[in-house]
C-alpha cells in the first residue's frame, strides 16, 4: 500500500466502490473548497472519448471545484448518447457536491464503446461525497484499471511567500503511447496561480513527462491530464523565481507519475529508461529516445537480459537520425559501453547480461551532433502483455 | 516442402550450405545467362546495410548477370570494413560464375552489427556455383533466417508475343515493417523490358506489396526487393496492354510473396487482412489499414479471438481518421457487422468468436467518406513472437 497522503489544503477526494465493478473502487470525486484555476493536456486521437471532449471546451478555466472519473467504460465510440451520459453525470456529481454543474470536470477510463452504467454511478454519488477526506489515497486506487499499483506523487515547495503543496495521481497501464495528454493524471495544488499560466506550464511540462512515455504505442481515446491550483496557500508567487519553483515541483511531480506508469506497463518487468544526448534538434532527441522505448524488438531483447544494441542502431534509423550520425554515435547499455564512433566495441557479454539483470534498465546514447537532449521510459515486452490482451473487452 | 518451380528461361539458382550457419543453406546464387534489367527498392531506414547501400548504388541497369546473398550477418552496422566485406564477396562471386564485378547485385540478412565470415563464404562460392539448378528452391531456403517456411511465387503470362515468366522468392519474419522495399525479395522474369521501365513499375507495385505488410513495427536495416528481367522469352511488349499484363503477374507474384512473409511473422497464428475503403484519398486509406495490423492490442484481441472493435475505432483515430468519419463509419470482422454509422451493433458475441477461430482473419472498415481503397496484411500477436526474440543475437 502506498503511505498516507495529504492532500494540499482545501481540497477533499474519495474513490467509492458504486458496483460498476466488481470488487474495486470505480468512482473517485476530488473536490476544492474554493474555486479553483484549471488546465488540462488531452489525447490527440482524432476520436476523443465524452469527457475528453467536454473537459477540453471547458479549459482553462478559472472556476472549477470538481473532478468526477469512472473506471469501468471509457465512453469513448458512443455517440450522441454517450455526450448525453457524460452530461447526466456532471449534473448529478454537482448536486452532490453542492456546487454548480460548469465547475465540474469529467474523465473516463475503461472498454471503449459501452455506455457508462449511469444506473450504478448515479445513487452512488451522494454516498461517495459524504466519504470524502484530505487524504489522496482512495481517490487513487478508484481511477485504476488493468494498473497493479496505484500511482501518486507529492511535493511540498517553498517560495519566497509562504509553502505551496503538490498532489498527484495517475493511472496507466496500456494503451500507453500518450500523444498530448495521457491515460488519466490529475494534480491538485494550493498554489496561487491563474488559469492562462497553468495552461502554458501544463502544456510544457506533459511534452516533457507524460508525453514521453510508451507501453504499447497505442494513443488511447480518453488520455487526459488534469490539474487544479485552488490558492488556498495564499503563498502568491513574488517574482519569476517562485513561478520557476512551482513549474520544478509540477514538473517533478508529473515526472514521478509518468515514470510509475511506464513501470506498471501491462505485463513489465523492468523500466526502460532512455537517454539521449548530443541531437542536432530536439524533435530528433524525442523521437530517438520514443523509437527506442516502442521498439518490440529491443522491448523483448531487455526482457531476455540481452544486450543486442543491433537494434538499438536500427532503431535510430528508423527514427531518422541521420546517416552521418552513426560515425559519432555512442551507446551505453546499463553503463556498458557497446558501440562507439561508429564502430562495435569488444565488451563482456556476460558482464553485460548480469548488469541487465535489474528491473531498471537504463539506455545511454550520444548521437555527437548537437546539443539537444531527450528522456523516454518505457518497459519490457513480456508474454503477459499479450495474455492480459488476449481477454479483455 | 514447396513443389519444384522452374525459373525462367536462362536463369540458374542455387542455395547451399557454406558453414555459417549449422544446418541450413546460407549462402544463394543467381545468374542469368543474358544480361538483365534490373531494379529495386531499398529500406528508407538511415542506417542501411553495406549491400542496400551498394545496390541502391547501382540499380537501374540494364547489364545485371548475378545476385549473391547471403544469411547469417545482416552487413550493417559494420562501418568502412562491412562495406569492403561487400565488395569482397562481389568480386569472389563474379570470379566464381565468370561475370564482371559491376553486373552482380547483392544482399545480406541476419545479425546487426557483425562482419560477414568471408572465411567461409569465399571458398564456398565456386562449390555453390557448380550446382547451380533451373529451379528456385534451394535459393529459397538459403535465404530464411527465422522463417518457418520458404516462400515462392510465380505466374506464366501470355502476351500478344509470347508467353513470359516470373518466379518469385523472399525471406522476413521478424523486423517487419516495410518502409519503402521490404526483407529480402528477388523476382526473376524472361520478360523483354528495359530497366528504366522496370524501376517505374517496381516502386509503383512495391507500395502496394510489401510496403503494406507489418509484422511488428519495425523497419530493417536490410529491405530490398530486386526484379531481374532478361529478355530470354523474346517476347517483346506490343502497346500498352502487354505491358500491364507484365504488371500485373509482377504484382501477383509481390502480393503473394507479401502475404507469405506476413502470414510467417514471428509467432504468428493467424494471418490479419485489413481492407479499408470509402477513405477520403489515399494515405488516409493505407495508413489507416496499417494502423490496424501494427497494432499490438489488436493483434492480441485477434490471437484471443476477441471481437474488441473498440480497439479497432481507437487505432483508427490515432491514424488521423477525421472525426466526423466516425459517423459514416462501418467496421465487420469476418463478415460480422459490429459498427455501423456511428454506433455500436448488437452482435452475437459467441458466433462471432468462433468465426475468429480461422486462420485467416478479414477485418473490413469502410470510412464512408471517399472512394479510396487500401489493403494491408499483418500478423496476430503471440506469446511466441516474445519468446524468439528474448534470446536472439
Amino acid at each position: 500500500m502506498i503511505p498516507r497522503i495529504p492532500l494540499p489544503k482545501d481540497f477533499l477526494a474519495v474513490g467509492y466502490n458504486s458496483g460498476v465493478r466488481r470488487y474495486r473502487p470505480d468512482l473517485g470525486l476530488i473536490l476544492s473548497r474554493r474555486p479553483c484555476a484549471a488546465a488540462g493536456a488531452f489525447t490527440r486521437n482524432s476520436l476523443k472519448a465524452a469527457p475528453v471532449v467536454y473537459c477540453a471546451a471547458m479549459l482553462p478555466s478559472n472556476s472549477v471545484r470538481a473532478v468526477v472519473v469512472n473506471s469501468g467504460q471509457a465512453n469513448a465510440a458512443t455517440g450522441s448518447e454517450g455526450a448525453a451520459d457524460n452530461l447526466v453525470l456532471v449534473s448529478k456529481t454537482a448536486e452532490a457536491l453542492g456546487v454548480l454543474p460548469n465547475e465540474v470536470l469529467v474523465a473516463s477510463t475503461g472498454v471503449i464503446g459501452v455506455r457508462m452504467h449511469l444506473d450504478k454511478l448515479t445513487p452512488a454519488l451522494p454516498i461517495a461525497a459524504k466519504g470524502m477526506t484530505d487524504l489522496v489515497n482512495s481517490f487513487a486506487l478508484s481511477i485504476m484499471t488493468t494498473d497493479l499499483v496505484p500511482k501518486c506523487s507529492h511535493r511540498d515547495v517553498k517560495l519566497s511567500t509562504g509553502k505551496i503543496r503538490l498532489v498527484g495521481a495517475a493511472k496507466g497501464s496500456g494503451m500507453i503511447h500518450p500523444n498530448m495528454g495521457t491515460m488519466l493524471g490529475f494534480i491538485m495544488t494550493d498554489a496561487v496561480v491563474d488559469a492562462a499560466w497553468l495552461d502554458a506550464a501544463v502544456k510544457e511540462i506533459v511534452d516533457e513527462t507524460f508525453n514521453m512515455i510508451s507501453v504499447d504505442g497505442e494513443t488511447s481515446t480518453n488520455d487526459c491530464v488534469l490539474v487544479l491550483a485552488n490558492g488556498a496557500s495564499e503563498a502568491k508567487p513574488d517574482g519569476e523565481k517562485d513561478f520557476e519553483l512551482i513549474k520544478k515541483g509540477l514538473r517533478e511531480v508529473m515526472t514521478d507519475l509518468a515514470i510509475s506508469i511506464a513501470r506498471d506497463g501491462e505485463g513489465a518487468s523492468k523500466l526502460i529508461t532512455v537517454k539521449v544526448k548530443g541531437a542536432p534538434n530536439l524533435a530528433i532527441a524525442r523521437e530517438a529516445s520514443r523509437m527506442i522505448t516502442t521498439s518490440p524488438l529491443i522491448k523483448s531483447a531487455i526482457h531476455g537480459e540481452d544486450p543486442n544494441w543491433g537494434r538499438i542502431l536500427a532503431r535510430l534509423g528508423q527514427a531518422g537520425v541521420e546517416a552521418q550520425c552513426f560515425e559519432k554515435l555512442r551507446v551505453e547499455l546499463q553503463g556498458v559501453r557497446v558501440f562507439d564512433k561508429g564502430k562495435p566495441l569488444a565488451f563482456d557479454r556476460q558482464a553485460a547480461r548480469e548488469k541487465l539483470h535489474s528491473d531498471q534498465v537504463l539506455i545511454e546514447i550520444d548521437l555527437g551532433s548537437g546539443s539537444f537532449v531527450a528522456t523516454a521510459w518505457g518497459c519490457d515486452l513480456t508474454k503477459r502483455y499479450v495474455e492480459i490482451n488476449t481477454e479483455y473487452s
